[in-house]
C-alpha cells in the first residue's frame, strides 16, 4: 500500500501535477488535455509505475469485481428478457473496458437482502442494483445500504431516500409521448394496460397516461385501464377483457412490448384486425417490436445506455473518491418510434 | 479449516453414514435416499455444522464464485444474443440454487486468456468458457487451463484435447433432421446459408447437411452454400445472391434463426414471396421464431439446459471432488419445430 503512494506521489511530482490529476489519467477518467495525460503517461512509464488500475486495487485490497444484484424469479429466463440483457450489455461494456469483472448475485426479493456483506468479504466493490421493488423488504435492504455510504446504484426504481443513487429513464415524458401520439391520430377512447404496481415505472406510466389524457380534455375512464406483469402471458390473458371492452376503444397504449405481443396474440385468435379494430401503442422498443404483424409503435428506453451510465459513474467513483459525486440521479431520455400498429 | 473437517467426521459418525454422504447431502447432490438425508440434516443441526456450502466454501479459501469468461465482441450487446443469453439464465439457475455468485469476465479472443490466474487469486472456483472458436490463440488458453487440471467447462465448442470438458449439443443430428425435414416436402435443390467458420458446431452443421443430402442420393452443390456469421445483417447482406440463385432453389437451410430473420427480410424486399418461392428451416429456435411472417420452422436448441448442466457439474464437481467425473463431456439432443417457412 505505502509503496503504491509513494509511486504515485513520484509520478505526480516527475510530471508536474497533482496526485489526483495522475490517478485521473491512469484510471481514464475524462475530461483531460491531452498533453496533461501524455505527460503523466510517460512519467508513469519511467517510474515503472503499475498502469493497470485493477493490479493496483487487488494491491489496495479491493476484489476488481462490480456487483449486479438480481431477483430472483422462478421460471423466468431472466436474461432472455429484453430488459435485463439490454441493462447487462451496457453494465458489461463498462466493466470490461476498464478491466473489473462483473459479479452477479441473485437475492430474494421477499426478504431484507444483506448488501453490506458483499463489500465486507471483499465480494464487490461497489453493486448495481437490478428490478427492485416498492416492497417493504427491498426497500429496507436499499436503505441499510445507502446508510452505510457504501458505493452502489439503483436501476429505474425511484425511492424516497435522498441517499439512494438512481439511474432511470423518464417514464413520465415517455408515455405522455405515446399516448399524444394516439391523440394526435384522432383517438380519444385510449386504453393502458398497465405492468405490476410495485415498480416505480408503473406509475410514472400511468401519470403521464393522465398528464396527455387530461392536457387534452379527455377523462379518464378507469374501466379501461387494465393491469398485467410484464409477460406475454399477462398480456394473452387480458385480451379476454379487452376483446369485450372493443366497443368503447379506439386505442391502447401497452406498458412493455411483451405484454403488446400477447394482447396481439389474444386478440387475433378472435378475430380482431390490428390495426383497424385497434391501435396500439408499446414500450421498450425490444428487438421483437419490429418483428410483429403489424411492427410495433413503441417507446424506445436507452437500457443499455443506462446500465454503461451506471457503471461508469461506480467505476468512477471508486477511482477517485474525492473528486466524484457521491449520490448518482441521472434520468434518461426515451424516444418514440412510430410504426404500423398506431395506424397507417 | 480443521474445524471444518472434524465438524464433517463428526456428522458423519452421529448419522452413522460416510463423510462422502455427508458432503452429497449438505450440497444437495443427489440421489440420495429421502431417510438417509433426513439423518444427515438432523445430525448435522444437532452439532450446528454449517449447512450453507458457500460460507463454507470461503472458510477454505474459495471464492464462492463462477466464472463465466465470454469474448469481447465490440458492439455486439452480447447478453442481448438468444444463445449468450438463454446459457447464462441456465447457469444463473445453477449458480443461485447453490447460493454461489457468477463472475462475468471479457477476454480478448486473439491473445491467449490467463485463466490459471483466476484460480490462482481465487476470484473463481471454476469457470465455464462461452462462445470458444478454433483460433490458435482460444485453444492455447484452453489447454492450458486443461494442462493444470483446473475445473472447467467449455460451452458447444469441441477441441481435440481429451481433457477438455465439454457441454454442447448435437448439431450433426440437428442439421441433419432440418435438411431431411425439407427433403420429405419434396425439395431437391437445398441451399444452405452458414455460419461463421472457425466455431465446430458450422462444421457439425455442415455434417448433417451433407448426410441428409447424400442419403437421399442428391449431390451437394457447393454453389447454393452461402456463409454468414450468425448476425441479421449477414444474413440481409447474403439476401442478394440467393436471390440471384432463386432457380435453382427450392429451399435453404439456415445455421440460425437471426441470419434467417435477415435473409427473409431481404428477400422479402426484392419481392419474394415465402415459403411460396423458397422454403426456408433455421436453427435456434429463439423467441422471434414465432413472431416472423411466416414463423419459422426451426432446430431447438436447449441452451438453458446446457448452461444448467454444465454449471451443475462443475459445482457438482467441486463440492466432493473425490467422487465426481473430473472430465464433462454431455451432448444435448435438438429438436425440429415445424412452423409455416418450411411450407404448409
Amino acid at each position: 500500500m505505502n509503496r503504491l503512494l509513494t509511486n504515485r506521489k513520484e509520478v505526480a511530482k516527475l510530471a508536474g501535477v497533482s496526485e489526483a490529476t495522475v490517478s485521473r489519467v491512469l484510471n481514464g477518467i475524462g475530461p483531460m488535455k491531452e498533453s496533461t495525460r501524455v505527460r503523466v503517461l510517460e512519467a508513469a512509464k519511467r517510474l515503472n509505475y503499475e498502469l493497470n488500475a485493477v493490479a493496483s486495487s487487488f494491491a489496495r485490497g479491493r476484489s476488481g469485481n462490480l456487483g449486479v444484484v438480481l431477483p430472483h424469479v422462478p421460471k423466468v429466463h431472466l436474461f432472455s428478457t429484453y430488459y435485463f440483457s439490454e441493462l447487462l450489455s451496457g453494465i458489461g461494456e463498462a466493466v470490461r473496458s476498464r478491466g473489473y469483472g462483473l459479479l452477479l448475485l441473485f437475492r430474494d426479493p421477499s426478504s431484507v437482502y444483506d448488501y453490506a456483506s458483499l463489500y465486507r468479504t471483499q465480494r464487490v466493490d461497489a453493486c448495481i442494483v437490478l428490478g427492485a421493488n416498492a416492497a417493504e423488504s427491498e426497500s429496507e435492504g436499499i436503505d441499510r445500504l445507502a446508510a452505510e455510504k457504501l458505493p452502489f446504484c439503483v436501476m429505474d426504481q425511484r425511492f424516497d431516500n435522498p441517499l439512494v443513487s438512481i439511474v432511470a429513464a423518464d417514464h413520465v415524458q415517455g408515455s405522455y409521448d405515446a399516448v399524444k401520439h394516439l391523440i394526435g391520430k384522432g383517438c380519444r377512447n385510449i386504453g393502458f394496460l398497465n405492468g405490476s404496481p410495485q415498480y416505480s415505472n408503473s406509475w410514472d406510466r400511468m401519470t403521464g397516461y393522465r398528464q396527455a389524457l387530461e392536457e387534452a380534455g379527455i377523462r379518464v375512464d378507469d374501466s379501461i385501464v387494465y393491469e398485467g406483469n410484464y409477460s406475454r402471458t399477462s398480456g394473452i390473458n387480458v385480451a379476454e377483457a379487452v376483446y369485450r371492452d372493443l366497443g368503447k376503444l379506439d386505442a391502447i397504449f401497452v406498458g412493455n412490448d411483451r405484454m403488446a405481443i400477447g394482447l396481439m396474440q389474444g386478440l387475433r385468435e378472435k378475430g380482431c384486425r390490428l390495426p383497424e379494430d385497434l391501435k396500439v401503442v408499446a414500450y421498450d422498443d425490444s428487438d421483437s417490436a419490429s418483428l410483429t404483424e403489424p411492427p410495433l409503435t413503441t417507446v424506445k428506453v436507452p437500457f443499455y445506455e443506462m446500465g454503461k451510465l451506471a457503471a461508469e459513474r461506480l467505476l468512477t467513483l471508486l477511482a477517485d473518491k474525492d473528486n466524484a459525486e457521491p449520490v448518482i440521479n441521472e434520468i434518461l431520455q426515451t424516444e418514440l418510434k412510430v410504426r404500423k400498429s398506431s395506424g397507417i
